[in-house]
């Protein structure tokens, strides 16, 4: 519902943030009662996760407060967990999730995908705040910032372990496969750390850094469902969409720094703080000049906001905007047609709507 | 064989080698043939894990080269894998490791969780190095020194993500004790954090950082093979004497630092790096002067020499020598209990022989 939007204000009207980026503070979405009672189950299983009971010593009463801090943030808009709920919804025969037997089962499988999925991408949000010295974070003081590097480090692998371990109940198939995620996201951070002010990045380094900080995790939020439905035939397929749909926000993110559209955010943020997005990656390996620009900007100690503004005009006009338009498209298209058919479900609406919302962009 | 001594040089000359501190290079131990093969088959075996073939892209050999690095320094005396080892022989009817049907398989999934413990154990040295700020490990530069702090604990990560993934073909039994231990782990590192240059740490709460430190991972040495050979009724047994054994490494650790035994090492680097190690925990909560002594001593910013040689007398006047060393029996005795009757087996009696050469520093 809250998805189904088309002009350029529904990424920040809606509940979906991209991943690592302050959350513009908009209305609330309306929900349906049921995607509420979803969202409002799974923070109150994190809330207990995050508790680490058995180990309520001081160790313990540290790592529950700083993982709280981030996970429970009012800024977090829950948009894995909702995928999660949107992808179960269109697999679903009926209303699995409001009667009929094995309903609440399933429910709380569902809520605990969802919380794992919270637990891992907010692991990953507190060790990349690390490798970026980042001070704030969700409108809130990092985690390294107010606990320090040690806390944020160790908070974040309690926390990938905690989401871990709560899969065990599934099988070794879902383990194996959150695994592959924990670990397809540490490999990209990697990637990341090595790409910055890099100016030889390659598209196809853009697309790993993408997978792992966005595209897997939601891919997960479309092949888990599926697996718990016993349908692992359309598993791969709706990680396809997940994935495609988490590449495409990222796209549309590095567009809204291009274009200003971010209300509350500096423009051109990712040639201030030297970081490889899209533009400027499409833009260095099309043009030697604008690559020369950027290798004499980034290696230069510090940047003005001249050169930063000067910079940012020359992207413009270099056809970058189009190009990541174009790329958008791409994995707008190809997200759209991995979900096919349950594009007209209950859930899989909404899911189209997310991904026709961010056409707004284009 | 090799553990088998009684005297106090027992453990300098050994492999043994206390988690996270330079290791001594005496002469080699020698080794029987078989227990040299299956250290061969563990470092082929890790060195295979460790190049991350799929993801062999410039983040994966960064990953591959840092890790490598440090888990195949020449340094590691592979003290896990050895005591998985010793405990998976005593725990053998006959010789299972040489020949008999389904031989060939439990030697390989030996080598595979040997393998795991060094993976674990290795990404703990590289987030503990973090922490620590370290600059040398096992005779090298530390993977935070050579790679920066980013790498260290991406590595760490990803190390930890790989020995799990390792355990999948095992079933969720293993997995489980396996995320267990990591999870215990990461939270003994946060009290270690946490009890830094602090003067009022209690017994209980040095015991909590030892069992992660070592004990547990000792203990999972222990509780793995007594799994694996389907004798789950003495993993817990097992466990416990491998955990034991772990906390006495520590304590001999300790010893050595109050008495001076650590020949190419410092005396009194406890006191100096203001880590509250068990003789000065017991000592500070025997004696308020004590404490008030090293609260003095510990807010300082430069800590003379002088100062330390002084605090260090004044620490073994104070009986925190004979303490450390009432501690360290306890644990050995432990230890042998737990292991019982398999220690007149082959197997068991190494691992009784590296208990009792503990004794040596009593």
């Amino acid at each position: 519902m809250w998805l189904f939007m088309t002009d350029a204000s529904a990424l920040k009207n809606s509940s979906f943030s991209p991943a690592g980026l302050p959350v513009e503070q908009g209305a609330e979405p309306t929900f349906g009662a049921s995607e509420a009672g979803f969202v409002a189950a799974v923070e109150r299983r994190l809330r207990e996760a995050l508790l680490l009971g058995e180990d309520a010593d001081s160790a313990g009463e540290l790592l529950s407060e700083a993982s709280t801090h981030l996970t429970l943030a009012d800024a977090a808009k829950r948009a894995r967990p909702r995928l999660l709920w949107y992808f179960a919804r269109a697999l679903s025969e009926g209303d699995l999730f409001s009667d009929g037997p094995g309903a609440q089962e399933e429910f709380a499988a569902l809520v605990d995908f969802a919380v794992v999925a919270e637990l891992i991408h907010t692991a990953s949000l507190m060790h990349d705040d690390v490798l970026d010295e980042a001070t704030l974070r969700r409108g809130l003081p990092s985690v390294n910032a107010n606990w320090g590097n040690c806390i944020a480090v160790l908070g974040g692998d309690a926390m990938l372990v905690k989401g871990l371990q709560m899969l065990e109940p599934y099988g070794m198939n879902f383990m194996s496969l959150g695994l592959k995620v924990v670990g397809q996201m540490t490999h990209s951070l990697v990637l990341e750390v090595q790409s910055r002010a890099q100016t030889d990045v390659t598209e196809e380094t853009w697309h790993a850094i993408a997978d792992g900080k966005t595209g897997i995790l939601f891919g997960w939020c479309g092949s888990t469902p599926a697996m718990r439905a016993g349908k692992s035939d359309i598993a791969e397929r709706l990680h396809r969409c997940g994935h495609h749909l988490g590449v495409a926000f990222q796209l549309a993110d590095d567009l809204k720094d291009l274009t200003g559209a971010d209300v509350g955010k500096h423009r051109f943020t990712d040639i201030r703080t030297r970081t490889p997005a899209y533009p400027l990656v499409w833009a260095m390996n099309a043009s030697p000049e604008t690559r020369a620009r950027f290798e004499e900007l980034w290696a230069s100690e510090e940047i003005s906001e001249d050169d930063v503004e000067s910079a940012g005009q020359q992207l413009l006009e270099s056809g970058a905007l189009e190009a990541t338009q174009a790329a958008l498209r791409l994995e707008i298209d190809s997200a759209l047609e991995a979900l096919g058919e349950y594009a007209t479900r209950p859930g899989g609406r909404e899911i189209a709507g997310f991904a026709m919302s961010l056409r707004g962009f284009l």
